[in-house]
């Protein structure tokens, strides 16, 4: 099963594309998407759209993990976060691929083992499970972060389907 | 000059085409946009999508003029405000249209002459206005008075610039 995870936002868009489920997953492909700061609000975003549309064209996943915006600290910032999650949602519906939302806190949970990790901690332990060389940059460590907790959604829901 | 006025929504957003500037100006298109409610949002965000390309790419419009969102009630409406806003900046920008935004108080201050109009005499004012049978749908309404009040912008500069 291949995994596109995506951590949206309107000034950096992180995605990570992984490969298996579980514990054995691999990251395939992972980064910032951005626009040059300068750029006005309506071209940043169809920027910021075309190349997500084209991350998932390269990769064609099975599914889109998304990870559901925090609650937003006001009525602005919750604006731009819609903005940013409407382009994930749109790219993923475009291709008829199914999508999946996840809170930070599952995310976190599932990663790090708890809800309130701090970034640091989550680009760890992102590194760890999928023996990178390195810390990824935090955007797309988070978006790698959804993915794995989307894997591991499914192998959980593989062993309920199973014990049944 | 074509102006293409969009009220954004997540379940209806509204659309209206007018052609000239100032008080000659004439109803091209206008309607209301929908996606079933029974929908998911990735899906009814491509609906609407798809919907609003078509309509830009029918009328090719030489400006977007869209209803910035009032200030939310809440985060989580305002978040389903930018989800909405997001599709009709993205839908004028891949067609490298100009957009420009208007606040509800300024079209409506456009419109009837005051910033706090309710939405019946809105529909009025744009029914006379543009010299329409019956009254638009409301989201129809909205979507013609934001493209009214970029048409008034317009002429306004142009006296502006020629009073210099």
């Amino acid at each position: 099963m291949r995994i596109l995870g995506i951590d949206p936002g309107t000034v950096r868009m992180g995605y990570g594309v992984i490969e298996g489920e579980g514990d054995d997953a691999r990251a395939v492909d992972f980064g910032v998407l951005t626009a040059p700061a300068s750029t006005e609000p309506p071209a940043r975003l169809a920027i910021l759209f075309d190349a997500l549309t084209k991350v998932v064209a390269r990769h064609r996943p099975d599914v889109v993990a998304v990870e559901e915006p925090f609650v937003a600290a006001n009525v602005r910032s919750a604006m731009l976060v819609g903005e940013a999650r409407a382009l994930a949602l749109l790219a993923a519906a475009r291709a008829h691929i199914p999508v999946r939302q996840y809170s930070p806190a599952e995310v976190k949970q599932s990663v790090t083992g708890h809800g309130a990790s701090p970034k640091e901690q989550v680009q760890t332990m992102v590194r760890l499970i999928l023996r990178l060389d390195a810390d990824p940059k935090p955007d797309a460590a988070d978006a790698l972060a959804v993915a794995l907790c989307h894997a591991r959604m499914v192998r959980l829901e593989q062993a309920l389907e199973r014990g049944r």
